[in-house]
C-alpha cells in the first residue's frame, strides 16, 4: 500500500503496472480504495484496460462512477465494456438517472441493450445478479463450430464452464460444459450432448430462493429465464456467496433486534448505527413498559409479600432466554427451507416437549434457589411452578410466531431474540402473580 | 415419490430406471431416503452405476454404509469407485474402524491411497473438504497433450474447470482454465499460459477461513496444498456453500442462546434439542439468580418505594436489548472477518457513542413513562438516568466481550443474547439501586 503510493509519486509508469500485476484485482483494489482521487485517475489511465476494469468492478458503485466520469470518452467507453455487465448495471441503478443516461448514450448499442435489460430486474431477483457475460450456441451447431465461436467469443466471458444451448426462438434448451465439449467428437451436435431438462430460474425469483437452488443443487452457475423461456443471463455462484453472507448477516442483525445495516459495519457511521437500532428499541420499550402496569396491578400483593420481588427477573429473564433459543433456530430452519409453514404442529409438539423438559429441569432448581435465598416454602413452590409454565409459554409462544409471520409472508426475523423476550416478560410476570396468588391464598 | 414405490413394487426395471433418470441425483436421493431399505437397495443394484454413485453421495454416511455392505464386492467397488473421494472418505470416517478398514481393502491401491490421505484431515479442515478427483497436468505438456489428457481422465474428475499444473515433484505450480486450454494454440506449453501466483491453502486451514478466501476472490474451485506444497486436492465451491450455511446456522443458534445442533432441526430428536438447549439455560439461570442476591440486598428500599418495583423488567430488559443488538452485530463482523481485535477502541468508540445517543433517546421517553404511571418526579429522574446508564453500560460490555473472546481464540458467539442479557441484568440492577439510593436520599 505505502509501496504503490510511492511509487505513484514517480513517473515510472512500467514499474506501477508491474507492482500492481503481481496483485489479485481484490487487494489491488482494496489498497487503491484507500488512494487519493487524483492517484486512483492515474492508476486507472496507466494499467492495462483489461486490469483496471477488473480493478473498477471491486469498488463501490459511486466510486466507480467518479473514476469513469473523470475519464476521457473513449476510455470510459473501453473500461465499461470491459467491465463484468451486471457490475455495470448495478452502478447506473445506483446513480442519478441523468447521469446514466449520459454514460448508456456512449456505450456500443449491443451493450447498452444489454446492460438495460439488466437494470430492469429489481434488486434481490435472480436477474439483477445475472450477467450477461455468457457463452450461448444454437443447439444445431457442431462441436467444431461451437469451438470456433468459443475463440471468437471467450475472452471477454465471466461465465466460462457451461456453453448455453438455445434454439432459433433464443429459448434455452440446456447447458453443455466445456468439459463436454472436449471429450466430444469434432462433428457431434450440441444437441446430441443436452441430456435431461437443464435448472434454471426466472429472472424475478427472489435471490434467497436461488441460493437455496443454486446449494441444494451443487450448482457453479445458474442460467436465469424470462417469460418467454429466453435465456437473459446467468448467475455465477461466486456473486451467490456473496448473497449468501449478506442474507446470514442481515438475519442476525435482525435476530438480535436491530434493522439490518445497509453497508458492512465499518462503513456505517454512528448515525446509521443510532437509526437501525433505536426504532426496534422504542418499540420494545414501549412493549415492555407494560410490565409497570402489570407490577403496579399487583402492588397490594407485592407490598404484602415484598420477597416475590426478588424473582422477576431471574423468571422472567429464563422465559426470555427459552424464547430467544427457539426463535433463532426456527427463524434459520424457516430461512434455509427446512422448516414450513405447514409444518406447524409438528414444531408445537417438538417445541413444547422441549420445553417441557427443560421446564422441569429449571423448576427444580429454581426451588432450590428459592429455599437457598430463605424465603419461605410455599414462595419456592411458587417459583418453581412459575419457572416450568413460563419455559413452556415462551417455547409454545416462540414456536409459533415465526411460522405465522412467514405465512403471512412477512420475515419471520422479525421475532427477534429482544422482541421474544418482551412478549415473554409481561405475559410471564401475570403467569407469576396468578400462581401466587393461588398458592399462598392472597386476594 | 408414490410413484417410484409403485414402481418398486413391479418387476419392469426398465421403467424403474428410466423414471429414476428423469430426475435430479439430489431429488432421487430425497425420495429414496423414505423407502424401506430392501426398496434402496433394489434401486441401487438396478440403477446404472453412474447414476447410483450419484444418488449414494446425497445419502448420509450411516445410510450409504448399509447399502453398500448388503452389496456384492464387485458392485461395492465399482460404485465406491464412482462416487466421489472425499465423499468416500467422509463416510470411512463416520463408521467403525474395522468396518472402515474392510472396505478399504477392497479398494484398487490408488484410490485406496487417495482415501486414506483424505481421510487424515481434521474435520472442519481444508483437507476434509478437499476432494482427489481433479485434473492434473504437467508444466512441460502441450495443449494437445494435455487434451488427450482430458479425454482420458476427464469424464470422472468432479473439479472439471480447471486443469492443476504441477512439475515433476508433484508441486502446485499453477491452474489453467479449460477456456485457456481452448482457446491456446496446440502446440503451446502449460507453463506458457500461467500467469501469476495460484491462490491456494494449506490443508489444515479452518474451514471458515477458507471460505472468506474463496468469496474473496471469487474462486470457484481452490486447491489444497500440504506442507511441500504439493497438491492434495481441490474444493469445489459447491461444498464450500454448505460450509458457509452451516456456519452461519451455528452462529445463529449460538447467539439464541443454544449449543448448535449437529444435525438439521428436524432430524435432531427432542432429546437432542433439549440437550442443546438446557446446558446454557442452566448455567444462565444460575448467573441470573444473582438478581435475586441484589434485590434482597436492597429490599429495604424495595419496601420503602415500592414503586421502584414496577420498571425493573423495563429497565433490565431494554438493557439486554441493547446488548444484544450490540453483541449480534459484532460477533458476525468479526465471523466474517470484518471486525478484529485490534479495532477494540475504535468498536467501543464507535459503540459507547451510539449508546449515548440511543440511551438518551430512552430516557426521556422513560421519564415520561414514568410521569403516565403517575410516580413521584423524582421517581421519574431516576428511571431516566439509569435508562441512560443502562443502555451506555450494555453497548460498553456488548463490544468489549466478542471481541476479547476472539482475542483468546474462543469463540466469540458464546456471548449470546441470552448471556449478555443475563449479564447486564444483575449489573443493571446494582445501577438503578445506587441511582435510585442517591437521587430519593435513602439509606
Amino acid at each position: 500500500m505505502e509501496e504503490l503510493k510511492q511509487l505513484l509519486q514517480s513517473d515510472d509508469d512500467a514499474a506501477i503496472v508491474a507492482f500492481c500485476e503481481s496483485y489479485r484485482p481484490y487487494d489491488l483494489a482494496e489498497a487503491a480504495e484507500q488512494l487519493s482521487s487524483s492517484e486512483q485517475l492515474r492508476l486507472v489511465r496507466i494499467l492495462p484496460t483489461v486490469n483496471a476494469a477488473e480493478m473498477l468492478e471491486y469498488f463501490e458503485p459511486l466510486l466507480q462512477y467518479r473514476i469513469l466520469n473523470r475519464l476521457e470518452r473513449e476510455m470510459r467507453v473501453q473500461l465499461l465494456s470491459g467491465m463484468a455487465s451486471d457490475v455495470v448495471a448495478d452502478m447506473m441503478l445506483a446513480i442519478h438517472r441523468y447521469q446514466a443516461d449520459q454514460l448508456l448514450d456512449i456505450l456500443p448499442e449491443d451493450y447498452r441493450r444489454t446492460v438495460q435489460k439488466l437494470m430492469t430486474y429489481p434488486e434481490d431477483t435472480a436477474g439483477s445478479l445475472a450477467t450477461a457475460d455468457y457463452i450461448a450456441a444454437q443447439s444445431s451447431w457442431t462441436i467444431e463450430r461451437t469451438l470456433r465461436h468459443i475463440r471468437k467469443v471467450g475472452r471477454a466471458a465471466e461465465i466460462t464452464s457451461y456453453v448455453y444451448v438455445i434454439d432459433t426462438k433464443g429459448e434455452l434448451i440446456g447447458a453443455v460444459s466445456l468439459r463436454q465439449i472436449i471429450l466430444a467428437e469434432p462433428n457431434a451436435r450440441l444437441s446430441e450432448l443436452l441430456s435431461g431438462e437443464v435448472i434454471s430460474v426466472p429472472a424475478l425469483m427472489e435471490q434467497e430462493e436461488v441460493a437455496v437452488l443454486l446449494s441444494r443443487y451443487d450448482l457453479v452457475a445458474l442460467p436465469v429465464i424470462d417469460d418467454h423461456n429466453r435465456l437473459v443471463g446467468v448467475i455465477s455462484v461466486d456473486d451467490l456467496i456473496d448473497v449468501i453472507h449478506e442474507e446470514a448477516t442481515e438475519d442476525i442483525q435482525k435476530l438480535g433486534g436491530s434493522q439490518p445495516l445497509t453497508d458492512t459495519y465499518f462503513k456505517s457511521s454512528i448515525f446509521q448505527l443510532y437509526r437501525k437500532r433505536i426504532v426496534w428499541l422504542l418499540i420494545l420499550f414501549v412493549a415492555e413498559a407494560y410490565t409497570g402496569t402489570v407490577l403496579r396491578h399487583y402492588e397490594d400483593t407485592l407490598s404484602e409479600v415484598i420477597s416475590l420481588a426478588f424473582f422477576i427477573p431471574l423468571l422472567i429473564g429464563t422465559g426470555g432466554n427459552t424464547g430467544t433459543q427457539t426463535v433463532s433456530m426456527l427463524v434459520r430452519a424457516l430461512a434455509i427451507g427446512e422448516v414450513q409453514f405447514r409444518d406447524i404442529f409438528k414444531v408445537i409438539r417438538r417445541e413444547v416437549a422441549t420445553g417441557l423438559m427443560t421446564g422441569a429441569s429449571i423448576s427444580i432448581i429454581a426451588y432450590a434457589r428459592a429455599w437457598m435465598l430463605g424465603v419461605e416454602p410455599n414462595i419456592g413452590l411458587v417459583v418453581g411452578i412459575t419457572a416450568m409454565t413460563i419455559v413452556i409459554w415462551a417455547s409454545f409462544v416462540g414456536a409459533i410466531l415465526p411460522l405465522v409471520l412467514h405465512k403471512l409472508k412477512a420475515d419471520p426475523a422479525v421475532v427477534s431474540g429482544p422482541f421474544i423476550t418482551t412478549l415473554v416478560d409481561g405475559t410471564g410476570l401475570i403467569i407469576y402473580f396468578t400462581i401466587a396468588k393461588i398458592i399462598l391464598h392472597l386476594s
